[in-house]
């Protein structure tokens, strides 16, 4: 059986004046999930929208909302999106001494989990939390950093979602693996050959200039299918 | 000369989805300064809006932003307000150290300066501030929990207004005194005698459910003349 | 009518290992208020006792909690304290940025509530402060400092008792003045004279070695009555 | 030669207000370790009991004082440990930056040292300290939360102390691996299976309920015979 | 009896990398106090010389050292000052939560203690400190932008100083009052008459470009004298 | 082909009051790398030198600098150096969360870039960091405690090298090993045949007393040599 890949198109590449027409494009464009950054200007110098936006926007769309935390205290936060209702909460390992906890506060309510790496983190992190979470996000980018042009995706994006794969596969798990930084029109089939489950996109695949929304949609699911292909020959 | 009193409606209050769409409404309405509340989460548990947002919304309407940084990194929030180009840039007194350099930080850009004050702070923090400010904040309420129903303005609300605007008076200034908190339509009236010159209009006037707009700014309107009434005559 | 002085002998001078005896040796000599500190090993070097420690002897004693809070996080451990349910819980405003809102938590509950300043802190933070709150404890020594027999009491303790005993009359309140630090047999008139309404009581009063607790009782309640005698002359 | 198991029981487990009279009903029944938790309020939220009682009781009782530090400030709290004179002292790697400094601050007294990790910390922070170090203390559920009677041992709790055998036979090493949190009657036997030398004893064993203490111990030292006699089987 | 008034060279002025025979230099021209800033990076974004200089200083010349902390963790720093033996140690009251606990560890070892405040602390700061310190430094740029030449002297500088010399005769004392920052050959005698005693003296006096050191103490010293005439007048 | 290993003299060993004399003599004597530790003061308890002193002695001598940071705010650090103009810039992982991002940051000017591990941390934290830098730095004692004369070399240090050396081998990298702590005349030899570059070279070699400069460079090139030859041999 093929497995899927989802397309989780970041809220920061909307028009944030008209989000809610925004969302309800990206909806009718048969996307069901949409990736949000929050970040608190420590972590990370970026502070790309706030709780109260998030709240009002539980209200007017259906989509999944996969929550990016990239935050010192995220015990806040995560009881804030807890308190919103959202599908998918990802953590930062850097900033958690209490990694077991935040997991437990997350499935407690029944919502999914996922933990974040940053790109120069290692994967023994994952030792003993691996088999405790839905999705291990991988940034492909410094966090914080996803506005800035100059920013570009580390040369060793690649092994890490491959080193990743294997590692679940080793384990029998069915870890979702999410990609997010500069997953581009040219790097998505390769991130989904390696083993990328989720593809957060931005302005350099869903909305890259130039194409329509649908254009890039199909752009992207082309690349997927190539990447799936890959993938199973390589198996 | 009378003086003038300026309505600052929060965006906190406006349709976080519908920005442009819900701004331009008060931009119609005749009001022209938009009051911009940023949190980090970490100075008070809340975070209404992200810079991402403030930046876009610069671009659609000519509203003046009056900016009310919470945080407890002001030099970083201050920076990227300078970047964006806003109108008034306010910082609060208990986070920084600095504040002269902050104070210089906005001013040498040619940006209007205030410092904002918890409700417990006392005015001889002004003491060295007062005359290099445009604008005086006082918090009539906790900061951060504006949309927390069971929030009061603080029994000293008046008190503290009529004494920053003696000790404005004494030292022959005309610093602008700014109120934030329950700016209720029955506590205008009071508030503009005591001194009030920026009101900060949110859910209990401006935004008060069953009137329209426009019927809240007349009430809003009628009730500065009366306070400006009554302080001509405390004169 | 003559005013009431409290005798609050600090649970530090109890015995930390009986203490269930050694605090009713307390209540049965007819003291009514017992005196803890709760000292987080940051804001001051010392950590005296536990929340727990505290949470099981609420059940054993009918004494009044009068708890002190030397920490840096004052919402965990007020919070910790009203869950507990003591009788006044006092924290510390230097490390305190929302001090309204502390305020307010300890009040909404029905419990009595007091802020504390460190010896050099100015009486001016208390502009907006003092009609809240029910008591101001002013420390006489160093905070965490109480079992270093170096540690003398400040020489301006007086001169700060009187001052804010004015700044109270002034007012026309009747906050309590709680004096903590070296408040020994020698000093207590003196004290009392100066305004002082409850003296936290360790080991140079209550706990003097060389008498038994009924014989520093009788000393302290003989220097309170001085005290009181020179007040109302003083008047 | 059948290796031995320590049965540590908590102080937070004893009548906090009768300390003297629990430790030595204790030390009566033939245990010879207090396993004794000193936790900051910040690195989790709790805080049992003082450095203050841990004075007090070190004169009271010759049981073996085996010191679990829960802080930021590790330095401080270790300090302080070895001024009173205690037998082991276990900080926790999640909060240090200097371990193998604090490794020989402990060393250089003649005091053991152990270091604790948090469920999701990975054996690989070990790499080059656990040569150096007596103990291991394997925290089986999130620190902070022994009270809370919603906490679960974490599910890869066996796994984990089977792990760290594994890697303390490979190097040739003996260091003690000590398992604390929910140390039930039930996973006893388990736990020391799978090479658990310190068994940190609580509510759900040594102090459980509807049994007597020494009936206890009997239940918990036959089930460390059966552990051991599985431990030599799988050998 | 005329007043004395001390001309502190700043040692961030000296040259750095022939740093005695710079100092002797000051040193044969009569100067005997050498100002020393010790800046952490944190406080303010400058660290312009390390302990390590100033304790090898310390035994190639006699000038007595004024050593001025600006840093988050002051305990730790006056220690080391201590430790290398300087006459004045003085420390930011901003960065303090225990301002007497520090002005002890310095008087106790008999050196003189002085306290700092940045351009827009107020002095009511002062109002328990005064009379216990030798000195009041009053920051009149920011700290740690000695170097930038775009930063100016506050406006409100002179005015400061008159202030506190006020406060300090209302009290009857004799605290010195030293004045850091921008101190100019054009605002000495004007600072002199309102009442400083202590001159921080770097680029824009003692070590101006175009004039030898000599012929700029020259400069220096008769801008005092018209100071301190101005100031007799003035009495 | 030869190896190359390079001596880097610690410049906290040179006489800071007479820097560019002292320097010049390492120059003079064929010595072309200055090691050079910028450390914070709250990292490690030590500030041996400041940003200025670097700044003024980079005009002074065409050496290498060789800039090991040692602080919590790498960021900050890292552009000051970048500033300066410096040749190398190392700064630790156990205080950065943003690793990659302060790699690119220094590779970007075009300067060599190293991280520094403390002597506990494990080289896991290398995997994903390992083929960006030019150098890793090990520490061998505890940063900060260069002077402190107790301070041993930790046990371990040989078997750290030896496994660095073997990662870098495996992975087919020419990164450089640098060695920092007690690096001492009867250790290099050792050092350089498990595979140390880099040898920061201090009182316990380059400067150890008894011989001139030219007599310990002699022995510390010989030590060299044979650690070379051995290395050849245990290929």
């Amino acid at each position: 059986m093929q497995k899927e890949v989802t397309i989780a198109p970041s809220i920061m590449c909307a028009d944030l004046c008209n989000l809610e027409k925004s969302v309800k494009e990206l909806e009718s464009a048969g996307l069901d999930t949409l990736h949000i950054d929050v970040i608190d200007g420590s972590f990370s110098p970026s502070m790309p929208l706030g709780i109260n936006t998030i709240q009002q926007l539980r209200k007017v769309t259906d989509m999944k909302f996969d929550v990016h935390i990239m935050a010192n205290d995220n015990e806040f936060f995560i009881q804030e999106m807890l308190d919103i209702g959202v599908d998918q909460i990802t953590f930062h390992l850097e900033t958690s001494s209490h990694i077991d906890r935040y997991i437990n506060l997350v499935k407690k309510q029944g919502t999914k989990v996922g933990v974040a790496l940053n790109p120069a983190t290692p994967l023994s992190v994952l030792d003993y939390v691996l088999e405790q979470c839905d999705t291990v996000l991988l940034m492909l980018i410094n966090p914080g950093f996803a506005t800035d042009k100059n920013e570009q995706q580390v040369s060793y994006a690649l092994q890490k979602v491959r080193d990743l794969s294997e590692l679940i596969q080793s384990k029998g798990l069915d870890t979702k693996i999410e990609v997010d930084g500069r997953v581009s029109l040219e790097k998505i089939s390769g991130l989904v050959e390696a083993g990328a489950d989720i593809l957060v996109a931005g302005s350099t695949s869903l909305f890259k200039s130039g194409n329509t929304l649908s254009e890039n949609i199909e752009i992207v699911e082309q690349a997927i299918r190539e990447g799936l292909k890959e993938e199973v020959k390589s198996v």
